[in-house]
């Protein structure tokens, strides 16, 4: 089955960035065990706000399935009074390339 | 020296979006030894012509020069008749996650 991709964007409230963003990285070790490959936690350049997540999993269903564990659900409580609520996001579906895990 | 993150969309004319996806995978294995730790390509679910590449380099100076490669600019003269000319592009600086080699 082909692999689940996502690609998304939160906004901190300013000052915030850097906490979200440890709470993010911590996050990233809780899902290696739930079907995720790739879980990548990045900063815009040019405003001091924007955080981007690239992540790619097993499948849509192992994602939705790592929002109801304890630990992501704890991370989401904790960072989410430091966001602006402007979200985006995009799914796509992973064909391959280069760093990824073999299938 | 932080990563440089990089995730963009092309669109390819109605019917030649395999061809591209394979071209684009083609190419993920030409930048293994040219400073990239990660090129995903993927396809919108909701359209039959989106491919969506997600990449990560050491520094974004890695990620320009590859685009000079003979291997690269090949590729890029290969495709782009296949493409309607509509990109996007969304730059980051990476900080960590899951999935990435250690710096």
């Amino acid at each position: 089955m082909a692999r689940y991709g996502y690609f998304g964007s939160m906004k901190a409230k300013p000052g915030h960035r850097d906490q979200v963003v440890k709470i993010l990285l911590r996050a990233s070790d809780d899902v290696r065990t739930a079907g995720c490959h790739l879980y990548v936690v990045g900063v815009a350049d040019d405003d001091d706000q924007t955080i981007w997540v690239n992540e790619v999993w097993d499948s849509k269903e192992d994602h939705d399935a790592s929002l109801q564990l304890p630990e992501t659900r704890a991370a989401i409580a904790e960072a989410m009074p430091m966001l602006t609520g402007e979200f985006t996001s995009r799914e796509f579906t992973v064909l391959g390339g280069l760093g990824l895990p073999p299938e």
